[in-house]
């Protein structure tokens, strides 16, 4: 059954109209009859059972149970990486439960956004977290965030944990950290989890994270390429505080 | 330090002679001078520091610690999936430390493999797999394999452990088959893991599977794309395995 974001809140038995993007993608590509029924996460994230009437609008029929999110907020906070590896990293991040996927114009960035081009990108990354939200069956869209610097990133965020993935800490083995983290997490409270770019956190950034009390950890003793790192995280939470 | 995969068997005290990828990439692109250093992976897959002699023979000056591989062996066996996905799963699923990565034919694969293409297709990525191991930093490069049907890739790979991970299952809330299976492997053991193209596991292919005594599993709450499923799974393994 299709899953649709609309922005008003819903409530039972109640009736609302399709936007232009839903009405196209139910009623013409997906062929929808009046009868059919599809899922509908409101604008409290509030998952309902909604049915479609003879003149085309929708009757909320009754809420859903729905436990899609990851018990904690995941922010991911990458340095900004080359070409389309942001698309990929909010794609996939998106996929995986993060909250909020951030980039951040890091000391090694390669990469650079063009403060003109910036709004575009932003917006063209958003209606790719909104497409992996829908297909993941997710009831949380992902806002994504760009920061010029670290500091400001770290600055504005809001979190209860902070951890920085650090490739020189799995050369060295470290494998203890990420997992006493997480298990000192409560549900609800917030996790923002750094990732350097291509070259990696830069000495100046480690030692700001460091002052942040940020923990240290290796993701396995492999070394992870940047687009590949938050999706080993984001799994990681996942094993730990939900499978388990 | 870099590291290189090299054919033979290294003994400690021994010498040998780079071959032309390894001398080109140490001595040109990274600008090696006698007394340099590297890491190289033996025919056996056992590490040692190798250093470079005036005449730009190596000598093995010691063998390495190494723990960087999972402690099963972990086939991917997926679906063949759209476009240049495949690459995609063959350099994640390295990172990830996949011992084997085998697509088939799935009875809902869009894709297709022209068997006079097969053999161009199967060197380019089995050369994606050796660069992400080296980046990885792993001592094993994974083999990929390609059969024509499910049926054939599961008469032919030895495995322990046989795995699905289902779409429905993770629909249904099913989250206790993964961990519970991960519990029961030794070190050392096979385990094979199923996933499906674009389209999903057909019921034929389910059947076969359940015949064939797999584990049917959900991966997390979240409906995951068929490049990123065998991702979550390994993180998974890594996480329960190597952190826990």
């Amino acid at each position: 059954m299709q899953r649709y974001f609309v922005k008003p809140t819903l409530k039972t038995g109640s009736q609302f109209e399709l936007d232009s993007n839903v009405s196209k993608h139910w009623l013409q590509v997906m062929r929808g009859v009046p009868g059919d029924q599809a899922e509908f996460v409101d604008g409290t994230e509030t998952l309902y059972l909604g049915q479609l009437n003879e003149d085309h609008s929708v009757t909320v029929v009754k809420p859903l149970a729905n436990h899609v999110e990851l018990p904690i907020k995941v922010t991911i906070l990458s340095g900004l990486p080359k070409q389309e590896k942001a698309e990929w990293i909010v794609q996939k991040a998106t996929e995986m439960g993060a909250d909020t996927i951030c980039f951040f114009g890091a000391d090694w960035s390669v990469a650079k956004w063009q403060p003109n081009k910036l709004s575009k990108k932003l917006t063209r990354l958003q209606k790719i977290a909104q497409g992996a939200a829908e297909q993941a069956h997710r009831t949380h869209i992902p806002t994504v965030r760009y920061f010029n610097t670290l500091k400001q990133a770290i600055t504005e965020l809001k979190f209860d944990h902070l951890l920085v993935a650090y490739e020189e800490a799995a050369k060295q083995g470290e494998q203890a950290q990420l997992v006493k983290l997480l298990s000192q997490t409560k549900t609800g409270e917030q996790l923002t989890a750094v990732f350097g770019p291509e070259g990696g956190v830069s000495p100046a950034e480690m030692q700001f994270l460091e002052q942040n009390q940020a923990t240290v950890a290796g993701l396995g003793p492999r070394i992870l390429r940047t687009e590949t790192a938050p999706l080993y995280f984001l799994a990681a939470v996942s094993t730990m505080l939900e499978l388990q």
